[in-house]
């Protein structure tokens, strides 16, 4: 039976939408940079739930033997939002490796095309032994039918 | 080899200093209330080490068999306190029950004898199964001689 | 016009569905007892929001200079919650007083009737000097309807 | 008067001591990569202090008239770190440009040469309108003083 992109997942672009919420924020009421990483993780895992792949089993697969650590990241903070605001995160699979998942992610308003914040991040498959491995070949399926 | 017990507890009171971080606050520069239950958390980290017990191996000791996880707490803030602020904590233990610890906290500013918040947290020993057990008898040990 | 209770509010209940994100766990995967604090303001927030009362211009309103800050909060865990858990918060007034609002919490499974964890929260309306006032009129008002 | 480096700083090298905490990894007992770029925030913090640069009127000068949000963040996460790890923070300046302050930062264990994860941020000098203006002179001359 094939993974089923549920809403949410349209082309390739998943959008996840975000509430700034009260202990996001900087001392000023900015959104704090480090949270616009935690939302990213947040676009993740909604993008791998809209392929059919539950992140819970995906992050880490015990029975399978796999591990999906994020080993870099990249954020760039362009025009700031505020606590309340409603962001609209687009997320793209940038790219499918033996090895790895390239994510992109793109911030703006919940209406609007102003680019607020952009984003990247790059995980690994790895084994039990911490060493990378290639991804599962259902993992790399789910993903490529959504790319 | 008896504890001995670190600098920070004395005469039952552990001190823990902190400093007020960049994301601890609110969007109006106030501390978050959640951080102060972060900061509570902490207190007991350091309580728990001071006394000869690495958290890392009594929050949850596979070999012996026990978790000791936070089962209710309580906060209550007095007076904000706001970004770059040094903060004392005063951490006793208010009673050791059979299965149970009881935690009490007090928030002061670095210098000075004005309660900003206080607060109080109680710890269950759990068993494989999380249902109550009895405290491990070294532990209790190792935190009665620190009451 | 009066303010319609929006999708959420029934009853005096609102019904908050949070999933259980990355950063959400302690170490061995169980939800901290910090997140549920947060969960706790998060369901503050759409309840006042399900009232009409926009929360980034009701814990902190300029022009009409006051503030409601959380001065106490109190919670009890009594079963452990994993990474990618949905919850159900049902959120309810229990008291609105001359100067405060009491709320209470109830965690759920996402279905099920058993309950996770509880909590509750007092927040205090402050004038510009810090001090308690009267909750604004139409804060109260609109309050009650949902009471 | 010239500034003083306090201890910490040595020939541009900042030393800053993190212990991981409890709610600082994911549900596998690993450090969670968003914790990073907050223990990479708490390094500038205190790179900031040691040279004489209060953060909390650093970020933002009401008075001056300029805030120094950071505009852009990367992260690479090579090692494994667990709760309750101590670890060290190697931060320095990159580059202080007419507008902009470029930092680095080496993750180690708090004994041994291992590089864990290493980082980069950018902070941008801003004015009341948010657009880039050159970086106060004190905050410039107190920086390449510690360069």
């Amino acid at each position: 039976m094939p993974t089923q992109p549920t809403a949410g997942l349209t082309n390739g672009v998943h959008h996840t939408e975000i509430r700034v919420r009260f202990g996001d924020t900087d001392p000023y009421g900015i959104v704090y940079f480090v949270s616009y990483f935690r939302y990213c993780h947040r676009a993740i895992e909604e993008f791998l739930r809209a392929c059919g792949l539950p992140p819970e089993e995906t992050f880490k697969n015990v029975s399978e033997g796999f591990g999906l650590p994020i080993v870099e990241a990249w954020g760039r903070f362009r025009r700031p939002s505020i606590y309340g605001d409603l962001l609209r995160i687009e997320t793209r699979i940038e790219e499918v490796r033996a090895k790895a998942i390239l994510f992109r992610f793109e911030f703006y308003p919940e209406t609007g095309r102003e680019l607020l914040a952009e984003g990247a991040a790059t995980l690994v498959a790895i084994g039990p032994d911490w060493k990378a491995r290639d991804l599962p070949k259902r993992i790399k399926e789910a993903l490529k039918k959504n790319k």
